[in-house]
């Protein structure tokens, strides 16, 4: 039976210790830093001819290098005779660039897609992609799990989610149906922030679907970069008299002004997956980690068993 | 006939405008920046539908950048229905990761080769790519142009190469072949420095092989990069007697203490051309620039035109 061995890139070494935890394996030995003149130099310190090899990396800020990262060492594990490449991307960056909104525009999510696989990626599991349809932009297998489950889970093990006054919120009409998925699991109902501006150069309103005065909200995004969309929904949902604002997302991207203004928006708690790395400056009081560790590292045992990661959440 | 038309992307803009210059043309609208949490943003702001579009783009440091700049360029491009997609590499960047010299190496140099022709190049022309075979890592046409000419004619300029007592110095014997091209240009004969490292641990021992007695001594290398290997050959060629030491490279990588050990040298003057930008902090007093606008320039007219670009000093 061929080995599985599990490697962990820079972007995200804590989450891949919980991933190779979860398998029952230790991190492979990998040394992966810098030339002088900032070329990205990797070390392979041990055997992988003929393994099957997990690369963990989240395309997460500084993205260009990460992603870089990850093709080198793929391009590396192909001509060191691997036997199958797999990528596990907890966060997969350049997915919102998904097609062509405007002229002459690219669409970097399938150049990084095409990048990927030429330079000799098998399989690729991932989180949460922003649109599912990049699973379409590949020919190899896609396992595509989902985080809502787990952040659910949070909110039903402090007890928010259990009463009967809970409504999930998805702040734009973009994300439906993934508060849907939230709901269901949580028996709620839902509501949601539909945008409008009603003419060029007039301020948006916020108009909100669904009822939720007296209620307590749980706002659910994929992911929240610089946090104007979640934060505005959220002093929405307030001036429309919920009785308290919770919000989750599986990517904390959180760039520029995104931590300054959770905390002065009116949620009290936001919920993340650990699927891009946050160190402690760049954690706020009001963020709350959950882990994809185990979910990931059940994903991998199945993918090498041969089984259907389907049973865990995917989409 | 097809519009030819010339955009410039962040690495190396005075060099792009040289180009155009050159070539008899104004660059192209484009903005290039960043979205909040570093992705690349690009908006190609005319119309390039059929056009034979040139990229101006160094992949130097930051490395990971320029390149991902180029792919996503390009992929717009051909998006957009530009008829032919030409790259102009000044300085091809991973190029000295080029063979697998351990096990488990990536070769960086082809990855980049396939990646940029994945995204959808159709024809390369660069400068003094560190080993003329990665010519032969593209399926499409390279067009591969030398420096060593326009070095060689600073120094004929400047009077010090129309003496007999000069001598064209290899720094190692990997660069004999570019030495004895820019020797036969100035009609000079060459040396070559061989280092040794008797045992190990032993400091290395520094050959010349040739004539440097009382003699002016032009170095000669592709890059300099932390001006180790040109800075001790200088001082060998110092104590071989020679009467002063001149060095010359078409990429001026400079990292780390390149500046401090080019100062501390007995190198009189480095002669380097503007395939990488440097800024006024990137170079000290020794540093002499000429332009590779007008050779570039040249060459994109000639390919053009549908002439072989081999007048101009092609390797
Ligand atoms: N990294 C990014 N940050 C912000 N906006 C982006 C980013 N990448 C792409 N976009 C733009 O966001 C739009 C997609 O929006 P959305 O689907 O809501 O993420 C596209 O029109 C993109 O031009
Ligand atoms: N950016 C870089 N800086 C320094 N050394 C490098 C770089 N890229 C590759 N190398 C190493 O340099 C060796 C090639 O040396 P050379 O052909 O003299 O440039 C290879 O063994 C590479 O591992």
């Amino acid at each position: 039976d061929p080995k599985l061995k599990i490697f962990a890139l820079n972007s995200n070494k804590p989450l891949a210790e919980k991933i190779a935890k979860a398998v029952g394996v230790e991190l492979g030995k990998l040394a992966v830093d810098q030339f002088s003149d900032g070329e990205i130099r990797i070390n392979i310190e041990e055997s992988i001819r003929g393994a099957h090899v997990y690369i963990v990396q989240s395309t997460s800020n500084p993205v260009n290098d990460n992603l870089m990262e990850m093709l080198i060492m793929i391009d590396a594990l192909r001509r060191a005779s691997a036997k199958t490449i797999n990528l596990v991307i907890p966060y997969y960056g350049y997915a919102r660039q998904d097609r062509k909104a405007r002229s002459r525009e690219p669409i970097t999510s399938k150049l990084v897609a095409n990048m990927l696989v030429a330079a000799g990626a098998t399989r690729i599991l991932t989180l949460d992609l922003h649109a599912a349809q990049i699973q379409g932009f590949f020919d190899i297998p896609v396992d595509h799990l989902m985080g809502a489950p787990l952040l659910a889970d949070y909110f039903l093990e402090k007890g928010i989610a259990h009463s009967d006054d809970v409504v999930v919120v998805s702040p734009d009409h973009g994300g439906v149906t993934r508060a849907r998925k939230m709901a269901e699991y949580l028996k709620a109902p839902i509501a949601i922030i539909d945008k409008r501006r009603p003419k060029a150069n007039v301020a948006e309103v916020m108009n909100i679907i669904g009822n939720v005065e007296g209620k307590k909200c749980i706002l659910i995004d994929d992911l929240i970069d610089t946090a104007g969309t979640i934060t505005l929904a959220a002093k929405a949902l307030e001036e429309a008299g919920a009785t308290a604002v919770y919000a989750c997302c599986t990517h904390p991207v959180l760039s520029g002004p995104a931590l300054e203004r959770i905390e002065a928006s009116p949620i009290k708690e936001l919920v993340v997956t650990d699927s891009i790395y946050l160190p402690e400056e760049r954690k706020c009081p009001k963020i709350v980690e959950v882990t994809v560790g185990d979910l990931m590292g059940d994903a991998i045992k199945r993918i090498h068993e041969n089984k259907s990661v389907s049973p865990l959440f995917e989409n």
